[in-house]
């Protein structure tokens, strides 16, 4: 079989994964016996391109002069899913647009236009997936298609699959970890003895931080990220209100250095427990032990730590950004459905 | 669908599968929807027992007064699992048995004997897979059946099946890690201040080591690990011979501390590697950087660091023994066939 591929929205990970999969058609067909076919991209800045087989490496030459309109047939303006589906069916809709966490759109509404349609589809973005996973789930469900999001908690960095697959006959008991890079990047900076002042502005200087660095300082993000934990590990909705927040703005030199004192390091840690009967989910900096496996974790780097009840705890680090990283965790989805529809 | 299943290996491994089967029958059906019936265990000490639904616990009960002979039907005898299998058929065949690293044995023989009678086999003992993981490979796929490996690597923490499935897409580039946890408990007290031979006591005394320690310590077991993981993610053959092998027994007290002195903690390090040309595996000692995820792993612990072009490095830490862990191993296979076979 051939897989009809559509993916919404152009930024830097839509852009990696269009990318990708030109750069991987050949691996993809002999490894994994994938074979698809780019039938549309579609962006709401960038425009509009389908066709029957548009090939990646025009795409993204397209993109490079500035948007989508040097392509054939190409439009300026973004079409809506649901036109483009019933023109342009496709097997897979990849979500790769910007999260709003409030809201959840853009992703929420192209989720549900494609599962509606009978569509699969994948997301990277945590806006849809962090408002209403059991929703979209059930969604999916009733239109007999599938729905997966391993990027939306560490781009490629498999959490959600790792749980769902190689360790599938546990029961999770607690999920903990390092989701933020953004956080993770500053404290370490903290901790070679800059300010967090100084911290955040080499952060955004890197890209690591926005402008406005509310969402990640705060540990906004992290609370998306928990929210979903929750639903997938634990069958429960927490909003982010839900969540016991607290960011790392109020985090001194002094709080590191007693830290450190007490053979520890300061981390945001973001963590849902079942232990103690609710689900608690939570976000806040912890002095955590050196010897723990999430104390050495440095920089933009993320990682999980699952605490089970066959094997105990298993830890996974990885990058939890980056454009190549986060198309990554759509093609991972991508093959598990095309391997599961076999 | 029901799956039969028979266990062949009743140490510390079968007997822990028996006993997860048991304990988790209600969760396996209700999550994975997996229905299973034991339908023999055999073992070259304990006896044989078949039946058309044995009672996990039972079985347990029976091997805690000695052997399997107060199950009725049971014989003192191990049958021959060609003989099991055509008067038991069964879905999935587990092998638990241990381990000859020169002769693949019993492993070796059990795993053809299920394949060739178009069994799935699963098994925890390296000894087949480390000598010969192509072979075995073929024969599975020449009679249309499924071998899985996983538990014969890390125990229970996901390695084969992390890069088989929620890394997919991904091509692996290096692999090499703490695999052994007898030598990491050694060097780990070591760190802390004991010398060699005591550490080495110490880890007989728990448990870890065996009274011959040449196969953890002169790292033969590291170094199956890395022939099954040359096969696995190179398709590449290695003999245990062609692996650059040194141990951990010419490590001093004033190796621990010069590594130290520059920052660094030596490791046992084992991997396989094809960047530059050929494969080439190798277990050695390495002074690790502390900054490293593979630095602060402690004690028994393993952990495996997978470099691949999509994601950089892929860390995964977690138990690389124990009678529950390597069971989870085998029970994740045993789903993920059962999960193909739908």
């Amino acid at each position: 079989m051939v897989f009809k591929i559509g993916v919404v929205g152009c930024g830097t990970v839509g852009r990696g994964l269009v990318s990708l999969l030109g750069d991987k058609r050949g691996y993809l067909k002999e490894k994994y016996g994938f074979s698809f076919k780019l039938s549309f991209v579609s962006d709401f800045i960038k425009g509009t391109v389908a066709g029957d087989d548009l090939d990646p490496f025009d795409v993204i030459k397209s993109l490079e002069k500035g948007d989508l309109t040097s392509l054939p047939g190409a439009t300026k303006e973004m079409r809506p899913l649901q036109e483009l589906l019933s023109s342009t069916p496709v097997d897979i809709v990849c979500d790769a647009t910007p999260t709003n966490y409030e809201t959840g759109e853009p992703g929420m509404s192209i989720l549900k236009s494609a599962l509606k349609s009978g569509t699969n589809a994948i997301t990277s973005s945590k806006g849809g997936v962090g408002l209403d996973l059991a929703g979209l789930k059930k969604l999916a469900s009733d239109n007999g298609v599938a729905l997966r999001y391993e990027s939306s908690v560490l781009s490629g960095t498999p959490l959600i699959n790792l749980v769902r697959g190689p360790l599938a006959g546990c029961e999770v008991l607690k999920v903990e970890g390092i989701v933020n890079g953004t956080t993770n990047y500053i404290l370490t900076m903290m901790d070679s003895g800059a300010g967090y002042a100084d911290a955040l502005k080499e952060a955004q200087r890197l890209g690591y931080a926005e402008a406005d660095p509310t969402g990640d300082v705060e540990g906004f993000d992290a609370a998306v990220k928990v929210c979903i934990m929750a639903q997938e590990f634990f069958g429960h909705h927490l909003r982010v209100s839900d969540v016991d927040r607290t960011g790392i703005t109020g985090i001194t030199l002094s709080d590191i250095a007693s830290a450190r004192d007490g053979g520890k390091r300061l981390k945001l840690i973001a963590g849902v427990d079942k232990s103690g009967g609710g689900v608690r989910g939570f976000v806040k900096p912890c002095a955590v032990d050196l010897a723990h496996p999430l104390a050495s974790i440095m920089g933009a780097t993320n990682a999980v730590c699952v605490s089970t009840d066959n094997l105990g705890d298993i830890t996974i680090v990885g990058p939890g950004a980056g454009a190549r990283e986060t198309a990554q965790g759509l093609l991972s989805d991508m093959l598990d459905i095309a391997s599961a529809s076999k």
